[in-house]
């Protein structure tokens, strides 16, 4: 079989990432652009975003060579419903001087494929946010989780840096001495560990300091948490109720036993750290038969999506699979 | 004793209440104005609330005569930490026609007042927010909650409403029929209680929905769960939860039994309602001998406050109390 040329794209709100790869598993060209999300960058920038990775991924290639495209893109419901933001992803892709088509899909997806070539099983991802999807026959079937700060997003790197935040308030409202948890939030926000008398000025300032940013700034306190497990109850409270609510996303999408692969992915569950072994635990004990497994390169497994979609042959797709993300 | 004029002012986000009385007990006099916290509007758009409710007050006196003031305020502490706020303040005082001084403090201390007149005590607030606060000879000793809707607030009517639309996204995540609770949220958020296929179309929109508008607009939908608590497991879980964490505001506050009284102020715990009775329950059992008061007219608790600092033989400021809030 003649290989071919294919590429992937994962768009993220702050990077676009590009991979054009051939069938036969060799990465021949690499983008990186900023955040591509039209629902926070709005369309054109994220088309702009598009091209510049597109360009950079297609340097050493004839983009008409191309036969195939894939995106995963958060949102990618409200795009495929915008006709103006279509549009503008559309001449993006004509400007790279590609001919051929390319489909969108949900991120999840995406994820979940840069963890297993399994056409069916469930993703969990945890960075600033949350969301868990079950994927059959590699297209997104359902989601749960992913309503944002303001409404879920339960167990999220914003989670976890508001109940550092919280854990801090409730000693100063005690009046009782802030833990090595609080005097390290009390020192990234406010430059000091001090608690002034009264105690409640520190809480006013703190508040102010929180209040004062946007609220998914406080996903940045999130590795405060973590790295405090092993000598705080405090944190390693925090994280084990963000664990349990990680994986309580999951249970509407796998209610009963089920076999079927887990991905794990996200800023936080892609790395190694107190959070994802606690939830590594957790989905052993729950679902003892089911794979754990990593999500690599989510460019990589967008390409390999899209390499599926000009050969679908399940055998040559699982070698390909395990070539690039293997 | 000669009779003595003095006035009151309980200033929140939303409203400037004016009174002025006589320390006989007569009220003389009654202002009302647009919100006029510092904090939330500006202190000179503050100030001309303040201005405007003044003259309202003193429309039948003279100005003059009045001996004392007493403003409650949200935010008290910053207004007086800022010059240029307080010099707002003072103009607006001076331009009313008043010679006597005035005292600003937190709002409370005026919640407080308006359910008691005995020195030492609490008060526990929840409207749109939720605050507790300890009161030592009726000045404001130490404060818990009031971190505001992002860190705190835990039982508050912007908490309430989260948890109406927290509940309605689990039933869409589960693909199970929305209760009671999650139909009349669909219909005051999206016009129709009707779930689309697939019902992450849905969630979709009563996200979207949500955070178009302010985050405190949640607060409007406090009364759709406090109204069908009778009815629903899923409301009544919601309350209990809302009511333990107003309790435990209070905790930090009055550590041990505490035979002081506890005033019910705000919104949602100033009325009766299923949240007013299941705080009064839990407060009951925790500190079975201290009184259960309800907050009556901030205004007229500030203007007793005032006459306090005119007269402070205790006996007449109880007698005084009993005429104006009894």
């Amino acid at each position: 079989m003649p290989q071919k040329l294919v590429l992937g794209l994962d768009i993220g709100g702050s990077t676009t990432r590009a991979a054009l790869i051939s069938t036969a598993g060799v990465r021949l060209g690499t983008g990186l652009a900023g955040g591509g999300n039209p629902t926070s960058s709005g369309a054109d920038a994220a088309a702009a975003e598009l091209g510049v990775a597109l360009r950079q991924a297609l340097a050493a290639a004839d983009p008409a060579a191309v036969r195939a495209g894939f995106i995963g893109l958060a949102g990618a419901g409200r795009l495929l419903a915008d006709p103006v933001g279509r549009a503008a992803f559309d001449r993006a892709w004509r400007d790279a001087g590609l001919r051929c088509g390319y489909e969108i899909h949900g991120d999840a997806l995406v994820a979940y494929a840069a963890g297993t070539a399994a056409p069916d099983g469930t993703v969990l991802i945890a960075g600033t946010g949350a969301i868990a999807a079950r994927v059959r026959d590699l297209r997104l079937a359902r989601v749960a989780g992913g309503h944002g700060w303001l409404l879920g997003d339960d167990g999220s790197g914003f989670w976890l840096g508001r109940a550092a935040v919280r854990h801090t308030l409730a000693a100063l409202d005690a009046e009782t001495e802030p833990s090595a948890l609080g005097r390290a939030v009390l020192t990234e926000l406010l430059g000091t560990a001090r608690v002034e008398s009264p105690p409640r000025r520190t809480t006013d300032r703190l508040v102010q300091a929180v209040t004062r940013a946007a609220p998914v700034a406080l996903a940045r306190l999130a590795p405060l948490v973590l790295d405090r497990t092993a000598d705080e109850s405090g944190a390693a409270r925090i994280v084990a109720e963000a664990a349990d609510h990680l994986v309580a996303t999951l249970v509407p999408l796998r209610p009963g036993e089920d076999p079927a692969p887990i991905v794990l992915a996200g800023g936080l569950l892609g790395a190694d750290n107190a959070l994802s072994r606690a939830v590594r635990d957790r989905l052993g004990q729950r679902w003892p038969a089911a794979p754990l497994l990593p999500a690599r390169d989510g460019a990589l497994a967008a390409a390999w999506l899209a390499a599926r979609t000009v050969d679908p042959d399940p055998d040559r797709a699982a070698a390909l699979h395990a070539r690039l993300l293997g």
